[in-house]
């Protein structure tokens, strides 16, 4: 692949969860084969990709922008954003002649169109030869952008007969450390978790990253009538929390009180997905349990991935089986992590 | 999934490296939904899952076999292999009256002959109804059956300029603690392990396995001249060690001094390693420098996937710069792995 479109990627994933329901972009102006800047999508509302590294380029090197070529992992947008202006009104502002792009974007306001309006500019614009890898670093924004509600990734752990945990409340052990580590790595890369109420009440999670770098993702809660005990763990202002209730609508502080408007939301998680997407920006969600949660989110189908982490020892005791999976999913990975054995399902046809 | 076929695939990942040039299967008996026993191929010569399944039958209840169900992740055999009878043989003279299959054998000695023989034979049998995740589990068996020589997996870290080391000898940090854990992760699913004669002289490395479980790995040393320093941590007893050469062909303890008999295997890595599949049974190949062997693999196209571990530094003084990837090579996966960058490449063609 060429460097420089490899750069655009590498720069791309630096975008961390928090850019939200916004894709991950990387770009870099390159002239005579140096590279004048680079920039990537930091934040919502902030600079798109392309922007920043066109405001990265040092006062001395501007002069050689309207020479240089634009790599950006993604098409450039042509649309005013909430809080952006269109990135090909700047290009072309900037003199930019030529452009070359990763994939195209799939969001529906572009789609092809961006680079429609830059090449009817006189922009010499060039696709990757395989958009493929392109593709799949936004493949979380691709999806949540058509359905208009996060990615989602249901986790859990299981014993090799199946359980997930004791109706008591007693603590069951399934995974090692390895297993533990790929769910602090899951998390760090989520930009949002969700547990169920019993789960928050029975064991005091924490939903931190501890076993990986990254920051801590916005734990978001279930307390309909608001009468979980305030100092319990999930409730630490080290992130953001979103309570969904059904009393008060307003923020204190890091707390995000949320009352869906549409009354379905209760009974029906597309519908309240849908608002955690447009009204609080949540992009990527990771559901980690219990087995209620996990289950209404399969036999409701909505999600994007399940990662079930199986453990070597049985537990016949324990009598907390694992959420049953619908039979079309498709298993699509499997690898062992010290004893345990990671499983990566997929819906048979993502695009349903 | 069939939960039975699904326990097939955990038996599989039990197959530990060292299985070599044979597959990785699992298989269990199960009648009236109790299990009576479980298998899997644990090393080069022992009993086939299937056959380890039956073996496991505990005597109050193998009068049941016949009417049990046999899974299995792999087709069964019908050949008798080097050290084994053929599985197909076995299934018939215990009755065994129905069999459900994860894959086809890639094996062309078997390739359906298995479930042909079983099935003139009156047994029921059926197929997973997708076979991906069986295939997946035998990619590299299926791989170096075909082609007579070890999967072949290429890694290296270089910096975000691409370097990855220093013609003096000076050490270059380049990737962090994450991405170590994974290049030992790889070397624990590695049978053998292979670096180039400077980098063992200049760098001293100990090539096992210590920020993940699992074995040390078969290390497999270029010193043709053997004017190595014995005393070299690669020599140490914990893993056997084959040192290619022109002098010695002889076994010494854990050190295997091999001589190929195909003088052209010297310059030519395809040669080399098909002697290394036949006369050392090695199936699995993780290559990890210098630059001018990985470069060799690369030129004669001689490996299967190629894993990348970008850091996020550059090193603009470092003077050895990364090897340089075909154009036709295809960029699968990208992973953060905490400041570093994972990218896996496969062949366009893996069937070339």
């Amino acid at each position: 692949m060429n460097p420089y479109l490899l750069r655009c990627l590498e720069l791309a994933h630096r975008a961390p969860p928090s850019v939200g329901v916004n894709p991950r972009v990387g770009a870099l102006l390159v002239e005579s084969e140096r590279i004048l800047a680079e920039g990537w999508h930091e934040r919502p509302g902030g600079p798109h990709a392309e922007i920043a590294a066109i405001e990265a380029v040092p006062p001395s090197l501007r002069e050689r922008i309207p020479a240089a070529t634009l790599y950006v992992s993604l098409e450039p947008c042509c649309h005013a954003g909430k809080r952006t202006p269109p990135c090909t009104g700047r290009i072309l502002a900037e003199g930019i002649g030529r452009v070359v792009v990763g994939c195209c974007d799939p969001n529906p306001q572009v789609a092809g169109r961006g680079i429609e309006t830059l090449r009817q500019a006189g922009v010499a614009v060039e696709l990757a030869p395989d958009p493929r890898p392109f593709e799949a670093v936004i493949r979380p924004f691709a999806r949540s952008i058509r359905r208009r509600r996060p990615y989602v990734i249901l986790k859990w752990a299981e014993t090799a007969d199946g359980k997930i945990g004791r109706s008591s409340g007693e603590r069951l052990l399934i995974s090692g450390s390895e297993a533990l580590r790929y769910v602090h790595q899951l998390r760090s890369r989520s930009q949002a978790i969700m547990v169920g109420k019993n789960t928050v009440r029975r064991d005091n999670p924490l939903l931190n990253v501890r076993y990986a770098p990254g920051q801590p993702p916005v734990r978001i809660l279930f307390d309909i009538d608001l009468d979980l005990d305030p100092t319990l763990a999930v409730f630490r202002p080290d992130a953001p929390v979103i309570v969904i209730n059904h009393r008060r609508n307003e923020s204190q502080g890091h707390l995000h009180y949320f009352v869906p408007h549409n009354k379905t939301a209760y009974i029906r998680l597309d519908i309240l997905l849908g608002e955690l997407y447009e009204r609080c920006g949540i992009g990527t969600l990771l559901v980690e349990g219990g087995r209620y949660l996990l289950q209404q989110f399969l036999n409701q189908d909505v999600f994007d991935e399940v990662h079930v982490l199986r453990g070597p020892q049985t537990a016949p005791e324990a009598d907390v089986t694992a959420p049953r999976l619908p039979d079309e999913l498709y298993l699509d990975y499997i690898a062992p992590l010290g004893a345990d054995l990671l499983f990566i399902y997929y819906p048979s046809n993502p695009n349903r």
